[in-house]
């Protein structure tokens, strides 16, 4: 028999909305901002796109600071384009070639206020679908305590977010490397579970994907719970989101 | 063809925890309160057995008065009975013949918060699994909108309670006259479809039951995750839970 080398396990949690952050603070060496739909889709294609960064700004009025400045602005409430910006948070919209190497300023409803919520953490990194494995290879190869914080939508709980950091947490479960405590963990990892190889039909009653639905963002939908299209990994520097360096 | 009658669903919805009530707060007839481990299923025992009420009381202080006053006092924290107390939230001591025709006061650390957080409601009913049938029938009778809300764990969100209110937002849905709107409904409705039949071995990793096996109540979530063990219906009315007349 082999000898065992018994070792601490790391913590990875669910946290289901940036309300519910107060209770987690402080525990997590990385966390991991997850806003399926659309806010991380967007910033993972950005980056992957080859832009220079995308700056998180929480309110419109320093989204129009930043699109005074000269910078290229994206702002999104309620699903839409705000008035006065030329983009939101389509994932679509980031992935022009003469965007690259580029700086964008985002505003978006849930899920850049989620980011700089987060901020004090030691690590912030921004997850989604689209990116998941490349999370998931990324956090295993750490060691350290990993917290999942969902964006929501307007600090209540959403299913697609939720279902994104229950991914995360089973496959870190899996490796045996780390454990998780807390319920929402167990909940998110057993929503994962049964809506895994069919997100489209799983969500379908979900409030969000009615709500994008009515704007007609079914194409966006589609490619934002299609998993695993890119292996970049965007990370919170001096409050600049840039691609993490391998 | 028969005629259809054309008629406006009402809603059913799941709040995760007492601190999301706000969310949720004034657009519901009737507030289910939901607490299976323990504080709801001790309810439902004390007034299945026979108890003239339950008052529920938020603090350890108001308790101490009731006692002074001569009263039979339950109080609980972190599990365990408060010292200087002779009962805490277990079903079990509520099941004592002697206690029928009695009135008692509760205080324990999420159940009974919840109660008085959702006493601003026109309706406050007592759910369980022990009493769930009951509870879906006479739901179902009343044409109104539901809101089950968990009392949760500390306000962080718990799986038993969620899965009692996903059991009654599913059974609800089922009758063709509710519907929901909320992602918290949709998951908690999923979440109990997935432990159905199953409740001991889906709970098995829940942060609360093992805190409880910790302090040997095995017997107790045994018998609280029992579904269907009794018809009654406790109900808040003027600030003592009774029982629900016929």
């Amino acid at each position: 028999m082999s000898q065992q080398v018994s070792r601490k396990k790391n913590y990875v949690e669910v946290c289901f909305t940036p309300e519910d952050y107060s209770y987690f603070k402080g525990r997590f060496d990385i966390v991991v901002v997850i806003d399926v739909l659309r806010a991380t889709s967007a910033i993972c294609s950005a980056i992957n796109n080859g832009l220079k960064s995308v700056i998180p700004v929480s309110t419109v009025e320093e989204a129009l600071e930043y699109k005074a400045k000269g910078y290229l602005v994206g702002a999104e409430r309620q699903g839409e384009i705000v008035e006065g910006f030329d983009i939101g948070n389509s994932p679509y919209s980031y992935m022009d070639p003469e965007l690259i190497g580029k700086e964008v300023a985002l505003t978006t409803t849930n899920g850049t206020r989620a980011i700089n919520i987060a901020s004090e953490a030691e690590t912030v990194i921004i997850g989604s679908l689209i990116n998941l494995q490349a999370v998931v290879d990324w956090l295993e190869s750490q060691g350290k305590d990993v917290l999942c914080l969902c964006s929501g939508w307007k600090d209540k709980f959403n299913l697609e977010d939720t279902i994104c950091g229950g991914a995360i947490a089973d496959a870190l479960i899996n490796t045996g490397k780390f454990t998780s405590d807390e319920d929402s963990s167990v909940a998110a990892k057993y929503l994962f579970q049964s809506a895994r190889g069919n997100y489209m039909g799983y969500l379908k009653s979900s409030s969000h994907r009615r709500r994008l639905k009515k704007l007609n963002l079914n194409k966006d939908i589609k490619y934002c719970l299609t998993p695993n299209q890119m292996d970049v990994i965007p990370i919170l520097i001096d409050g600049k989101i840039v691609k993490m360096e391998a």
